[in-house]
């Protein structure tokens, strides 16, 4: 079994691009806890957002952060009331715990729960850490065969399974995805999992399309060279993963009559929609804030092959360089980053 | 049996608050149709629209048209294929029908059929006539109890079912409704006949603010004085009967996470919504176009006193007086005006 | 402010028909919890069950039990992480708290956690007791209009909301319910509250029948006499209350194609079907434990008056008295009692 | 273009075993109708019945009835209201045409539609015949790379569709399907394709058990060596494809709380079933009589190779030879059995 130390290095977000590497007490895991040796944590487009601005929207960093919300790792010390069976395994970690008792959290939205915790949102620290502790039920033990990368990035594909859900994709379904960056190339290849006859990524990049491509999108295509309408498809499912206005109100007029919209990209406070097509085609338009009890789906799609998060990985950090994974030039040329709390081996 | 003329008077709008009653031949119905000698048809604020501007949207009077699509009236012959019993009976017409073959037919969406012919639409002639002839499925007899006008009054009724169908009312729920009129009114009784908790209603006249309380609103709002989340509600769903950009953007605040937003009253093209507030709460946004399958149940609703309907008409004339009821000054002081197209009696 | 004693009467079953008073400690509120003094708790056939055989299906009373599930009272104390506002609140109980950690809880099914404390189920003690401690989030306040009796019977009428929501109630819906208990008439008048068109209700107890009448069900059946389908009804929605398998074989076939059958009432382990039936026109059968997030709707419907919770209650004892309210003579001609362990006042 | 001839062949069942061919009239499409020359027609387990029996449940034999229901075929002509462009095409049809009219055809339930006329339903014809009428939108081009036996298999696909529908199946489903003939496997690749993550096939026959698993089946279960709940398995649905008694009441323990029972395989009239577990776990029970709005998602998924129906033809015969395929002894041997009523070429 792993000893434990008493103190571990943690990568602290004091200001915007002021990360620094400190000591600190490794947690003790509460009763209904457990204690994680981290393996990998992905790097988030939001984590690249506080290094660079020092928040997100009314979320920012008045105290140092640690950042990271995609980790894995293996369970190294339980809480009085967990079985101690799970000494050992390898999983992967949901990063937000609700109340429990609102009516959110009681009626199974617990990510609209307003007092949830959640990893590396101001104030409450991430995984760019050696060790995290975290509720029993939030850490999912993954089979032997599924990476440590793989395991963390369980996250984000969290979020392209909550998507496809709020876009009801089902067996023959037609999606446009807008943006295919690793949310929108993992919105597309869910959408593939669950049976869709069509999935046509846009992006202006064409390496992205071409990965895109690679991962199974049926068609792309790059919107400065013709528009969804233009390019003459209708869809039942449009999902943004852009966050960019015109993608949105481009996207929105090849949806067919009663089918869905979700914003999965986030963009500014307001935004400027052709509202009589939502109401002439009576489109459901709705946006996904995280994501609620999507990892035992996540885990098996990812286990059985359905889905590929390996090939997002571009690269690897350890916690001394995290900051190189944060850096907006250094984050551009990737599709994912890597970092390993416990070192690169 | 009523013997059935051969020629009957219309009331047709040939330009903009250009209005001539003319003698058409009384059509024949097809086999699958009624022939209904009209009793009731509301006014609708979209007749008026037509009446002043001669187009809406995309929807332009370039042939003469009749205008008209509340209908109610007694069916006086019936095609081939449709039982003789039903001669005699007392109906509220659905005033649209659509394809049955078309992908959204066929999954129960009618509504969204893009074939549908409906009432009163360019280039299809409304119910400001003494006859019309409709499919015999979209005919529905109403009960002895419910009165002409009231059976014309299921189309918007139907409005304020669907809204509520969309909303997701239920037992408990909580609502804002934004616009007094007619259709808001409604969609207030059907969320109270649903068993909704909370019903608030904004509207800026005081004399439809009185009146949505007495019709059963448990709380009234004058937007200029406190806004929504001034008034410091929160709801389970917003439904906007006013079409304008000012309550759609305050209505939202209010809803709670995971509630939904729609959208009933058309305004502009485009509309400018604060998303983030969407995407964070998860909220669903639609609109309404018609209804789909709302016949019974609103029929039921009137026949059970849950919904009064004859307490909205504020009106009546007579099919030369139609005109009457379409000029915004005499429409702006009446909540709901009934046309009579065989005489006032 | 109430002086909480150290000890508390409690009636306690020890055997079948062996019942007793006896003072136990006043339980301390853990930090989520509250301590309410108790008004009154309705008494449910699950009690007189218990009280007969001493178990029902394989929840035995090997150790003396505190019977009562339908409980109502004041706030008295609260834990640690309870506002202190709360004390003096009066409230309506919901008794069973889940885990919140497994996935039945966490998707929001919380009635189907196998962890669940549910008052009055062996070994977890209930309610006819003089102070019981609960989690603070299922203690609801309720109106100072409502009665202590009606804040009890919100347990019962939850039952109802709960069948309703999986029956598909909506507006202009048509219902069968067989058997006329409390249960029976609170789903009947839950499915009116919910506008429902029809709602027959079928029982073999004139009285029962005629009170049914009275509180709204738009036609009642004594199957002797004719069954469902010889009645000539069609539904969308059988639910039955009964637990009696011809109840259950006659209604099936009255429910039109894609309606719905809920069982409320338990019968025996296996019951024989019309399995054809269920499958030519797919209906949907399924059964209801308990309920989830209904005591808001509940609590609203009551409140505003769309559901009469106070005729149901047909009398009163006091603690020393409960065992009166057990013996199924007793029970058996009344609608439902209550037993008040403070005292009858 | 084909031409087409006055007279044709069919295959006639006048009584059970006896089966004639005979010549009739080619059929002359109706104004929205399109006429197909039958390329392949599966055999269903239903006709075998009908060969046998004369007769399934209600649906009796009186008259000469031409048996087959899953064909597909070239469109060689079209009514007047159909476009000419579509003579040519290759087409699957969808062997139920509805009344389009009734409450539930408006609803989108079209396959509860009373007065379908459904293929080799007597009295109505099937396609055991060289050529057949049909509605247009019931006649869906199929792509070139699709053979003419996988066009006539989008017929069970589609059973497989429809019960995965009822089944809730989506990314992460674990399911049990009991009885491995053609629609279990198709369930059980529809399964897969959608995402599920455990798809448990139950079979006595362990051929039937081999295929399941080359067709993707994660595990296999012989009832004779262990039922299921002695196989330790849970899951989140049950579909029953084999009509036995003893399946569905040892299916229907493994099902968690909320999860679904399907029962696609008809037995009996009636079944005695497990219904306190029902009502404890609260599982929806539903059946599936056909489907509806399921082609365009069959195809898909057949076009994409998500689904294999060309490995379940085991035999090909001629119009001449079809009660080859009807004598149950054939019939055991197979999987599917393909007639092809213009040659065998």
């Amino acid at each position: 079994m792993t000893t434990i130390p008493d103190s571990m290095r943690v990568s602290v977000l004091h200001a915007p691009t002021d990360i620094r590497i400190e000591e600190r007490p490794v947690p003790t895991p509460r009763p209904d806890e457990v204690l994680v040796q981290v393996a990998s944590v992905g790097v988030c487009g939001s984590d690249v957002h506080y290094y660079e601005h020092g928040r997100i929207g009314d979320f920012v960093v008045n105290d140092p952060l640690i950042l990271g919300h995609e980790p894995s790792g293996r369970i190294v010390a339980v809480g009085a009331d967990v079985p101690s069976e799970r000494i050992g395994q390898r999983v992967s970690l949901e990063p937000g715990v609700p109340c429990r008792h609102c009516s959110q959290c009681r009626r199974g939205a617990y990510n609209l729960c307003p007092d949830i915790v959640f990893f590396a949102t101001p104030p409450v620290d991430g995984a760019f850490s050696e060790y995290v502790a975290l509720a029993a039920d939030f850490a999912y033990p993954v089979p032997d065969s599924m990476s440590d990368d793989a395991a963390a990035l369980i996250e984000p594909l969290s979020v392209g399974v909550w998507a496809n859900r709020k876009a009801g994709t089902a067996a023959g379904s037609r999606l446009l995805v807008t943006g295919a960056g690793p949310v929108g190339l993992l919105v597309m290849q869910v959408a593939k999992a669950m049976g869709a006859a069509e999935v046509v990524v846009s992006d202006v990049d064409p390496d992205r399309l071409a990965l895109a491509r690679q991962l199974g999108a049926t068609a792309v295509l790059d919107p400065r060279e013709a528009s969804p309408a233009e390019s003459g498809i209708e869809v039942d499912a449009f999902v943004d993963c852009s966050g960019a206005a015109p993608a949105v109100a481009t996207g929105i007029p090849v949806v067919r009559g009663g089918g869905a919209v979700v914003l999965v990209g986030m963009g500014g406070e307001e935004m400027t929609l052709p509202i009589s097509l939502v109401q002439t085609r009576e489109l459901s338009l709705t946006g996904t804030f995280r994501y609620a009890n999507t990892w035992p789906a996540a885990i098996a799609l990812a286990a059985n092959g359905d889905v590929d998060l390996d090939s997002l990985v571009t690269g690897h950090v350890d916690l001394e360089h995290a900051e190189d994974s944060l850096a907006p030039d250094g984050a551009a040329k990737h599709v994912k980053i890597v970092v390993r709390p416990n070192g690169l081996a």
